[in-house]
């Protein structure tokens, strides 16, 4: 099955918004067994959008739009498509009155332009919207002139806010998709997730090893990311779940701890299995990463049963009032200094009782560096019932990609510690 | 300018990795003037890379490719495009020594596979990159076979991870862009952010006021966003600074409180700057959020001069430990409660000492609902010189959204209460 999408927005050609649909719906239909083969964005013009979907039906047996369907002026997806298949646009009862029931439950008056919502190409089917006022719209172009076969293509409509778009995928482009595109051979992908190591020490270390199974049918690729590299194995042959976990066998035997996660966890979510497995608590002191350290493991679900705290101590007072940093340690070390990493790391243990007790603090940039302590520089300390240690690092990076590297080397110092 | 970005790689079709190069590409380019007609996404296979590559150069007068530079087996973007231009590769001697140095300098011993790194079409520029081991490379197509008019075209690679492709195209590229394609008329965008109003009403207010502006040469956008409504206002005529300048007011009269923001600024910016402003400061007790409010405050640079804690208080015991929340108020009302978020905000502020203090407790799911609290429940605690109030709301989403939407409008409530 050969399956395009087409991203469509003026904002996503000029920067202004993140394009998350592009990740989340390859994602999906790669966990379907269906592989993306080439995705598109474009502006919300007539010209751009009519020829991107025009060249889309004459390769893809399956076109997939996004954005374009709402009141405003410039939603125009809904009209084109109509336009270039010869459909006639006629309004539907039910979707009207599914739009009026929204707006009465919001207590709101409906503005006119939200009428044209209602609107569906003959012959399309409607894909209920529960999460908004726009629906989404399946086409069988069929016989499909685009293409010198006639060969029908399915061409799907759907909203651009994500959390409508993603509902109304799941509950109803999903199981039009199994019926119109049953799977033979499952299609198998594991991403084995390093750190500490770079992209071509892994390379050396696994690609000879893996070269038989590659010869019939392994797909091997990497991936480098902040601070890690993830190594993917695939396969889509018969026998696909062996030769991937023969791959993956492989893969552990050369890189062993080096792995820190097996498929799409990130390191926070390995963190809050390990301790809950062993039924140990967690709390986090933060500085320069300012909350983000907390953030993302509370972002694991179940992460309140190991997380009691997270103090994001930002000014030194509040670095002596919540954690007990002492005020002679801030004046002769300075906030950025091992000393009140350790000092940190022990307050958040000593006031939580919690089984581990992480503290970073550092200078996140742009300002506040100096020669001895530049833009980057970073002292992590972690406290347990065995003690407490501190690491030092430098992450001379912009603030955001600062943030989140030195979050992955806390999170990695005390994966390695849980561990032994 | 035609310009067409083109972004390779397998891990974005089987939607592992986010695209952030399409945003940041596209953001850079509009900042000079430029705007990008289409992004495409391929796989790291031959013929689709070539396929993109090639129907690029027959329309654009520019295309950027992103990725598939590295030293791994499937990093074959370098070598496929000296084929398609019939280009020989060569060794280059200086980015050779440059990687030679990097790893020299890593004190890690460097694997053979990197050298192939050292490879430079013939008359290709190399793009160096101080980041990474991989060069870019800028090549102009001239004459262009891809053309029926033989038109020159540029054809600008660069690495895939966002440390090494974003210092290199602001050092390198940009001043590329400036000598290769200067600009006439300058484009002007702005956007203006607004929350509390739908995308619909949003159109209502202002379409009819802008209408004579649109047919000067106005371009109208609107984007909605989580819990937001971004109206976009660009010209790219020889007024278009005047043509903005005139539809922001007409906006601003229209809209007016409901505008929280005029350009990228999120809101925590917009309340960092106005607490700077006032020499004011803020505390954060987060329980549902999980340090996501705290995070956002932070990633703003000068954020400690307003910012003083933040306290991430999942646990009832640190609830009571940190903030001052009464057990019996716990056991009374439970967790999710007006008078825990109410003991929260002032425990925050009188622990801290702040002019501010905001506190948000809620069910974050997925579970943990109850029939009278369910899933998406929160109260959000105002603490000030004037008195504490307490918002409940409610936020039925997944549990990142579910974080964003509710940080959103914590700091909200919080920059209506700064404005009075």
């Amino acid at each position: 099955v050969n399956i395009e999408l087409i991203n469509t927005g003026t904002e996503l050609m000029l920067g202004r918004v993140l394009n998350s649909h592009q990740q989340w719906l390859c994602r999906q239909l790669a966990d379907l067994g269906h592989v993306v083969t080439r995705q598109v964005a474009v502006a919300d013009t007539g010209g751009d959008i009519r020829q991107a979907v025009g060249e889309a039906l004459a390769r893809a047996d399956l076109v997939i739009t996004t954005g374009g369907l709402g009141p405003t002026s410039d939603d125009i997806t809904r009209d084109l498509i109509a336009q270039l298949l010869g459909k006639k646009l006629r309004q539907d009862a039910r979707v009207l009155a599914q739009i009026e029931k929204l707006f009465a439950q919001r207590k709101s008056r409906m503005p006119e332009s939200v009428r044209v919502q209602a609107l569906v190409p003959e012959g399309a089917m409607v894909l209920p919207n529960p999460n908004g006022t726009a629906p989404g719209l399946a086409i069988e172009v069929r016989p499909n002139p685009f293409r010198e076969s006639g060969k029908r293509s399915w061409l799907i409509l759907l909203p651009g806010p994500p959390r409508e778009l993603r509902p109304m995928f799941l509950d109803f482009v999903v199981p039009l998709l199994r019926r119109e595109f049953p799977q033979e051979n499952p299609f198998v992908c594991r991403t084995l997730r390093t750190s500490g190591i770079g992209e071509s020490m892994v390379q050396e270390a696994i690609e000879a090893p893996l070269r038989q199974l590659v010869a019939v049918g392994l797909e091997l690729g990497y991936c480098a990311r902040v601070g890690q590299v993830d190594v993917r194995l695939a396969a889509r042959t018969n026998d696909a779940e062996k030769l991937v976990g023969d791959a993956e066998k492989m893969v552990r035997a050369r890189l062993g701890e080096k792995i820190y996660a097996a498929g799409d966890d990130e390191i926070e979510a390995v963190i809050v299995r390990l301790l809950t497995g062993r039924k140990q608590t967690l709390a986090v002191a933060e500085s320069c990463t300012g909350g983000c350290i907390a953030h993302r493991l509370t972002s694991v679900p179940g992460a309140s049963a190991v997380f009691l705290a997270g103090l994001v101590t930002y000014s030194n007072e509040a670095k002596q009032k919540f954690l007990g940093v002492r005020a002679e340690t801030l004046a002769r070390h300075g906030a950025v200094s091992e000393t009140v990493a350790r000092e940190m790391a022990e307050g958040a243990r000593n006031q939580t009782q919690a089984d581990y007790a992480l503290a970073v603090t550092g200078i996140a940039g742009p300002a506040g560096g100096t020669a001895e302590k530049p833009v980057g520089t970073v002292f992590i300390g972690l406290a347990g019932a065995s003690g407490t240690s501190v690491e030092q690092k430098l992450n001379p990076f912009e603030r955001e990609t600062f943030k989140q590297v030195t979050a992955q080397q806390v999170l990695e110092i005390l994966r390695r510690a849980i561990r032994g």
